[in-house]
């Protein structure tokens, strides 16, 4: 290397130092920028480079330094050495950045609020009449700790089972026999990370392109982003449709929640129960029960269409996030019996299965009891909460606004006059932090109305919702 | 309903509540029986049912219990009631159950052993010489135990981000940037399960049913199931033909480990780094980067490939699933910056995000220094273990088998013979309790070798293993 190209070396190797970053050592510093010089083509291949003592006392900095970067730029080929004279730069290829590639994803970016199981649940901070988000202040956090700490050990620290962890399963089979009259062993039972993911699961293993599925509406928006996303051609029915089932369309899938509608609470008789399970069998179709707050029925809940079944064709999806947390992210799948080992074999390709803790806890958290009492608890909570709201709405300027679900559950759902957008009205409650969602988000033939929560607010902040509720709508209803 | 009617019904009814479960409340119990009388057509259609008076006194049961039932009957649409006149059956559809259909799932039920990064990790109870399996007896408990506390409050109730928790992707992005020589921000940043689901997700986005993989052998088999699922075309390459990189083929996307390959550790140098780079611009092509263990590498770890790329070509996925414990079941994505978001997109979809806990303590147990100093503690221990493995096969019956990886990391190789059939030599360790797997079973050119873990084993366990290899493999080598 010549002089004048030393020198120019050197200024760029000081101006590379010096865009590296401090907190990295200084050897490290060193590597980088020399790597830099050597892509950049400052430094040329086969060129010589200063020895570590020249380098060390030009940069001022320690010669073992520069030792260990050239050792770090020869390990990694970016310089060769000849015994006995020095380092050289490696013949590299040159790294072609001309034309960068448009980076156009495929998959639109979707607003979080319109997923259904998964998101929109809640959001640190909280919204005031937030949909799906328990009462966090009635938690029991010392039982849940408690449990936490006796999940907390070695058998957390291997590789869980990618079915879910065995003494979990086992629990919410006892439970599910016990609750919702369910013939159900713990190897029917696949813990996922919600509904959501069991529902994909659920689609990805038995649906395939064009097949069709039927979707109860109104419903839960995630579900009819995963068909998409399998590619199935989505129809969708009404309750009292499977009443006539043989007019209903063939499809291999068809997805309910026969304890309670979401949003609005209603729920399948015994008739059109047994009729869904006939359609089934003519079809050879499946059934998805989707179970996601019978916990919170109005007196007993119904039972599970999973416990009528006697073809193997209903699958059962139950979930944790409304009954303890959000930010549990457990939930399960109870499938028919020929169907748990390939569902698990296709989780564990998809994602190997979930945390050991969380699930630890939760069985721990099932077994002693601690979460039949808070369920028990919650139940009487939020049926005095649901009981505050209709009062504060009553007394309001809003006592026009019928309620129009079945009563119980985590929300209600005000039905608004039809030339009232529900969309734009929700957006701009959203706006004043009050999490109502609108109904004809969930469906285009659902009236105007808004679903509105009640579990997770005490009476304060549920009047300050309501004050909100009031300024947002008054003007909408002709009251401005 | 004539005397002999009810004799009837009522004999079958005791039948039924006797096989319901005695740990169901007694209305429950009730209901059941009386649902079975009424689906299996012993109580007929527009039957009346005896007064709840009279049934208690019947089966010597409190009146209450016989109301309740009555009502929930009622309610789920089995009996309907005439004022004054009492409860009938209503009138349902016969549930077809002749021609029960055959169960046939289209997934093979798979070996989870022969899966790669999610399964086949460790068991509970662990083997002896398991691959992939950390010292968990010198994991930090007790700062683990106060990360767990630190991270356990109110911020981990609500739902997660499903990009993952700010912290501790924040806390990845800061650990890369210093270790790995990453440009990375917190929001290129996805948290996973592990880099199974990483691998998935990235599929599902990117590929298409035909597209072209091109895969690294040796590898993880698990990559190559998740690319079936997909539907895309697989085809291997070596890393010594990145040399030539205009030979390979055409490809959507490339895997490889650049810094250690699994499982033989040889690394990518930097020349083939930048053909490969090069060549990934000339297809239009993604590369995966799986960076499973470079924090095990002999010395310094080479540095990122991720680190070179200027096109935002590079995905880089890494894993604590070896560094901290397969329990944790946490990993991550380093995405280039346009496909962050359409990846959150369907994971949103897939299953909506991971359990706070986990997330949330290990970002605290990142932030205070924890988890760096873990490491360098495991890579001295690591270092000791593998030079005692060495040792022990040196002094045994064994030393003729050349070991043939490139040094550091949690296992190493053992060359076996042509003429050995590792799968089942493999098999027959497992069966003795030695997690020793097969090498041909992750390349069909793979010489026949074992790979043998050596990072979870005290001195004593190592010894017994490898008297058990000796046991196994000696009548293999004719040592009969």
């Amino acid at each position: 290397m010549d002089e004048s190209g030393q020198t120019r070396t050197d200024l760029g190797l000081f101006l590379d130092l010096a865009t590296t970053d401090p907190a990295l050592p200084g050897y490290r510093r060193l590597f980088l920028a020399l790597r830099q010089a050597i892509l950049s083509r400052r430094l040329q291949s086969h060129s010589r480079l200063p020895s570590t003592r020249q380098l060390a006392r030009l940069l001022e900095i320690s010669r073992n330094t520069v030792k260990s970067a050239y050792e770090l730029l020869q390990a990694e080929g970016y310089l060769y050495s000849r015994r006995g004279s020095g380092c050289y730069v490696a013949e590299l290829p040159v790294l072609n950045v001309e034309s960068a590639p448009v980076v156009a994803p495929d998959v639109q970016a979707c607003n979080s609020e319109e997923l259904g199981h998964a998101a929109g649940v809640a959001r640190p901070g909280g919204r005031l009449l937030q949909c799906a988000l328990p009462a966090l202040d009635h938690f029991p956090h010392r039982q849940w700790q408690r449990a936490l700490q006796k999940a907390a050990g070695r058998a957390a620290m291997v590789a869980p089972d990618p079915q879910g962890d065995g003494q979990l399963r086992a629990e919410i089979a006892r439970w599910l026999r016990l609750q919702r009259g369910m013939n159900v062993e713990a190897d029917q039972v696949l813990i996922t990370s919600g509904s959501q993911q069991g529902l994909f699961l659920v689609a990805r293993q038995l649906l395939s392109a064009g097949d069709r599925v039927l979707l109860e509406t109104p419903g839960f928006q995630g579900t009819e982003k995963i068909m998409r996303m399998v590619a199935a051609r989505v129809a969708h029915f009404h309750q009292q449709e499977l009443q006539q089932s043989d007019r209903l369309p063939a499809a291999k899938l068809l997805l309910v929640t026969p304890s309670r509608n979401f949003p609005l609470g209603h729920s399948l008789s015994a008739d059109r129960r047994l009729a869904l399970l006939n359609w089934a069998q003519e079809q050879d179709a499946w059934v998805v029960e989707d179970d996601y707050d019978s916990e919170f029925s109005v007196g007993t809940a119904q039972s599970a269409l999973f416990a009528l079944d006697r073809q193997q064709r209903v699958i059962y999806a139950g979930t944790f996030s409304r009954t303890l947390f959000p930010g549990l992210r457990l939930g399960y799948l109870v499938l028919p019996k020929g169907l748990a080992k390939s569902l698990v074999a296709i989780r564990q390709i998809m994602d190997g299965g979930l945390s050991s803790l969380p699930q630890r806890a939760l069985a721990a958290f099932m077994a002693n009891g601690d979460y039949s009492r808070h369920l028990r608890r919650m139940k009487r909570l939020y049926c005095q909460r649901r009981a505050q709201l209709e009062e504060l709405l009553k007394r309001s300027s809003l006592a026009v606004l019928p309620i129009m679900d079945a009563g119980g559950g985590m929300h209600l759902c005000l039905r608004l006059p039809a030339s009232c957008d529900d969309r734009e009205l929700a957006r701009r409650l959203n706006a004043r932090g009050v999490g109502a969602r609108p109904l004809r988000a969930l469906s285009a033939e659902a009236p105007a109305g808004l679903i509105l929560g009640f579990a997770a607010d005490e009476p304060a902040a549920m009047e300050e919702g309501v004050r909100r509720l009031e300024t947002v709508l008054g003007p909408a209803l002709g009251q401005g």
